[in-house]
């Protein structure tokens, strides 16, 4: 297949709509890839430190996922069934209990939505207010949760929402731990606003979070904070949901980015590397007892996608059977903390970002944090910005990279980061 | 693979969210499937008169797509790539441009949205908002255009606009073709509706239709009634958006469901069988002009499913190059035509739905059309209904249907329905 | 206090805000007034056709309200008491009960709303909404609910509308009788929307209308159809609310615009001329099973305008403690008819519009109604037009006038309709 | 007239609506009314510390107001004229400007709203969203604007809000002064959310605040506070409306109750006591160069009150011409805080709130408040309690009240909390 590739773009400019964005930043034909490489038309080789948005934390084309998808699809097992019952769903199903939810004691059933994050995200808000009967849903600052118009009410960015084109409404946006600066509670600031009767505040049916916040600049927010939400919800009658689409499926350390916290999410949604292997799949994981659709309520066509069962399974096997994987990223996230405080350390102001493998440095401004990015994009190395203003260089490495390539992308980073902050000072002193 | 999978269903009462749903008509766990005929743990064989609800057009597993896709995994063809540029979407982009764009004389950039059907359609309606400044929207009875908000809001039916849980907004239902009775013009209601300045209807920034309402009943708009709504939008100055995600792709006979038509949308949703093979993928087809999307200000995840891609490029090479399918799409519709009108002669008031290979009877009770349906499928064939009271018995047989098995398929269901009228008359003698 | 009043309008122009409107039309300054004549500052007299539209019923400055009204604020008769009991809110209710409600079976309670009709409005949907536990309510094209947010989301005037510069939502605006033409059925297709499960329609929580659309060019609706729409209330659990604001109070012969008709509202909007005196009063009537209003629920400083409780008693007692009002009224009706006949005749496709004494003639564009209400005007009368193209001539005399008086005022107008059309005659003639 | 007044309260029960409440709190049959001096149809007298709340600040039936009055309606001065041109309306305009206006180098025009404070909201919202094209507006906990739907938005009590039986949009509920404690910085922290991009909260087309709650429990916002949300406003490019209705007139020691503040609204609400006699009567003041309305796009009946006009320029030449008058409500104010003090001392946990003549005491439960205006309104008080709990017992006497009166009213309600602590003691030392 790749023979035929070719490296032009013309058909791109000249029937892909403006809307295409990343092909912006990473200006070349991607043809194939394997673990943490990809390669372009022209043979070029990248090491990814973006995966899909985290959605290849295994990496590339995993070998064994691989495998059982080539042997499903030659075997003509089915691709697509709709929400039938069907073998891969079984399998999966049983999997995703015996090595994810049994060992956590958690008893959620497991609603297959639509295969994007913000369908999961959708039906989750859905069932939160018919369970309740209230409309109104808490979402935070900074916070990312999908581009369909229920996900786009809890999304803080003004640029995404504005693309709307009508006013979005039945949500409340609160502050993010941080977000007020260091001295501010905010947890006390919601607990306040949501027990005033008169904060104009409507009772929620859900608060929603990502316990670290992909987009909104990889602010991680601490167990005391969480849980502290986590009891609030419980006292004001709503139903907390933790989206965890980009922070969950191992990026933080464990499988769930609330594994080491004292809470029990109401609903958790999952998307990006839940397949596996890149391929659309999303779920929403609800308690049982608030599992009250009536069938087909919340419909689809292309719920629980086959070929993602597939390699969803082989994937929760592989990674998730004993804590092998968990500590490898462990050591992993240390060393990714070790070259970002180097980064952080060159530039005044400085600071780290975000937990487990899924951290950056805020650089203070968009700029300079675009700049570093494009620099290492020279350099072979695939990596993008994150923020309110991109001001945080944010790795999202396949968790599974080699340490060698691991390090040797990292120190890519750092002399990016190094050529950029000179040329700063070369023009700073031009100017002078 | 297939050697594993046990006919237990425990596991989906056990984990499996109540929302599922086609598994309650079809209770059995199906395993592999092949062109037109599917394959149960058992070892049950069944044809497929449901398709995917129009999502396998060209049947299962079509060889072709398979060894392209097998080929595409095998040599680590990237699986996920954001919206970055690849190899297989520079394929996909001049195959549909060359063998569907080019020769309608369409010059409609593509826009990669979210995998599903109701994530084009959230693209479309906020393109159409931001381009007119407008927030209203309208849609039709019957209609149905997806689960998330914003589609929501576009449905018709009540029992699944319920399950959103706040109001839907933004959006005005107008009687669609014959649904206010035979002897009514519904053009004529809508264009006084939409051009009388006290109406209370807000000027719509897009009027958005299925030429065949798939889930509403078969409803098939005249020519006539179309061409009319098109000429309408552009006199309200609404923007025309066709929604073939259902009646797109042969199934009405020919690649778009207005390829007969004498009308221009602004824009075009597909999903369903555009990947050929039953795997997410989505996109929506806009006017030039109108691309004036800003980067990301509609993003997702999945956009572009790079195997989606591939499956798609065969998939548009081997149906669409010239009109060999298309006269065998339109010989089929023949035979399934004739077959209906038994069934239609046998139930007194009933009448023919629908157009080309997107077909049904409605049997005037849902209660009747359920039990066809479910006497088929004892029979051993998948068969759904469709309407507002499900009141349709509706054919959705892949295209490729080789004619024997088609015309098998079709006898089986006319001795179902002749059932399920004896028993009816059985019971009705017995009660007299 | 006349003596010190000045024809200038420079304080207008300096401080008044651009929104003003009839001073526009009728630019003088008017200072005193009694029965149907106007005074303005230059001591010029005017007969009013236009009554306030409709809020001086009984004429300005009625002695024994007039009379009334002194007494109480010279006796210090309490002026504003917010919603505490009153002596005069006892004897407006005491006479209310015995005049008005009694007499016809209508057991409802009073509601005291803001002193505004669409306060009253307001009031009736939020109450028919808390009642059903359902957000939708239904109105008419061309009807006209007041300005406020909900009030105007049932209005549908479309500048009125953009006024609000948020999307009005939560009202289905669907066809009044004859607004689709002649030959459609405009209550059997109310009715099929209403009843198809798949119309996209959410069930409705009141349909609100009023029998006579004074804002929307005098559509009278027949009794068959207002019955039909309190049938089809009734069938799909929608609260019937009938605005008598402008139609109500005599106007249209009777103290309720539906008194002739075999209809029961579950509610009543009545303001305008409710004080009889031209004062700030309105009240919403509510079925006794749905007054579930908790205290205060619905509150505001000036509900129940003490002055107005004043004059309202007596004009109750004066005007309809037995019928020879009606009688009168009923009579001026039929002398109103015969010269608008008259106008109707001498414009081609020009017709009669309206009922007693709210009629009108629809003389086809709104330039030419415009060009007789100014001539009118010129020649000492007060009128103005209505309807979404301002098309109707519209005749709202005080109902008290005496018949050479009002006499008289109809043949001005007669001959303000003749000169403009021999003007437009000229005018095309000279064309030629 | 008030000889035939009846002391039964039977015709309320049977006909007025459940919604009646200040009535169930002063259970008596009010007739006459003079100065600050209640008088009920048994000929109990009563002194007034509710003046209608707010809507009395010159008490009931000032005798130059009622003989101006009075000679108006006697020589058959309009009385009802909708929005044209009318001596009274000039003479007020020209009392308005010359006495408030002018001397305040204020331009304002002047929109003469619908006769009750929630129409001038709603104008005023509808004027900010029209001038800036943004929907969104900004109030504050605890803010009280009105029940319509559009005021009813931006009313921070959920009793309230859940009249309105739809969820309430477009509008953030931001944090008050002292809201969230008094260590916490909510200037900061509002100043916070509208400057992130990521927020959440769309950029807001007009901040409203009251300066003093009045409903929400006497809150009184600091100067510094105020003037940095005017800064704010203009940062954002909001516009900036204060909610002077229940503030205004007097009631906090200057017309405005931002006069001492160095602010420049762009636009203020005004109502209650406008009138000067307890008419309905609103107003909106609006920067000339926001005065962008077209003729009639709010419009409504009763814009403008003649009688009004009438009374309201009396109060305006009588009061505001020199300052007086404002140093007698600042003499009184002193006063009543030192009464206050008095009640405070004795609550553990008390502390005063308010400001001028906008004082009361937060006795920190509602209970207890309730229980002091109960046995207050035994000794012939009318008063009446604020706050999100009805915590704060509010004291809102005439301003004119003479002294005598004043401090006598105000030993009665020191006398009223005494007998209620004393009670709660003698109930805890009988629990004990």
């Amino acid at each position: 297949m790749t023979t035929e590739t070719s490296a032009d773009t013309t058909i791109f400019e000249r029937r892909e709509s403006q809307v295409r964005s990343y092909c912006r930043a990473f200006d070349t034909v991607f043809t194939t890839a394997s673990g943490s490489t990809l390669t372009d038309a022209k043979g070029n080789i990248y090491t990814d430190f973006l995966s899909g948005c985290s959605s290849l934390n295994y990496g590339h084309n995993d070998a064994d996922m691989k495998a059982a998808l080539v042997d499903h699809i030659t075997s003509d097992g089915i691709a697509h069934a709709l929400d039938m019952y069907t073998g891969p769903k079984a399998a999966f199903l049983e999997t995703f209990e015996r090595v994810i939810l049994t060992p956590r004691g958690m008893d959620h059933k497991v609603m297959m939505t639509g295969p994007t994050g913000a369908n999961a995200v959708e039906a989750a808000i859905k069932l939160a207010r018919k369970v309740t009967g209230r409309t109104n849903v808490i979402s935070f600052t900074n916070g990312f949760h999908g581009m369909t118009l229920g996900a786009l009410s809890l999304t803080g960015n003004s640029g995404k929402r504005g693309g709307a084109g009508v006013p979005l409404t039945g949500v409340t946006h609160l502050p993010f731990e941080g977000s007020l600066g260091d001295d501010v509670d905010t947890l006390a600031v919601v607990e306040n606003m949501l027990t005033n009767d008169s904060s104009g505040i409507d009772a929620p049916a859900a608060i929603i979070l990502e316990l670290v916040q992909g987009e909104g600049g990889l602010n991680a927010a601490s167990r005391t904070w969480v849980e502290g939400i986590a009891r609030l919800a419980k006292t004001v009658g709503a139903k907390l949901i933790v989206d965890d689409i980009q922070a969950g499926i191992g990026r933080t350390g464990d499988f769930f980015s609330f594994d080491e916290m004292d809470i029990e999410p109401d609903m958790v949604t999952l998307a990006k590397s839940l397949s596996g292997f890149g391929l659309p799949f999303a779920l929403t994981l609800i308690k049982p007892e608030l599992d009250i659709w009536k069938p087909a309520e919340h419909n689809g066509t292309f719920r629980g996608n086959t070929h993602a069962f597939v390699t969803a399974k082989v994937a929760l096997e592989k990674f998730w059977a004993d804590d092998t994987f968990k500590k490898d990223v462990a050591a992993k996230a240390e060393i990714l903390e070790g070259h970002l405080q180097i980064i952080a350390e060159m530039v005044p102001g400085a600071r780290l970002k975000g937990r487990g493998m899924m951290q950056g440095v805020d650089v203070t401004n968009g700029d300079l944090a675009a700049a570093i990015c494009a620099e290492a994009f020279k350099q072979g190395l695939v990596i993008e910005t994150s923020g309110a203003q991109d001001e945080v260089v944010k790795v999202l490495a396949p968790l599974t990279t080699p340490v060698d390539q691991f390090t040797q992308g990292l120190e890519t980073l750092v002399e990016a980061a190094r050529t950029c902050l000179n040329a700063t000072t070369q023009t700073k002193i031009a100017a002078e």
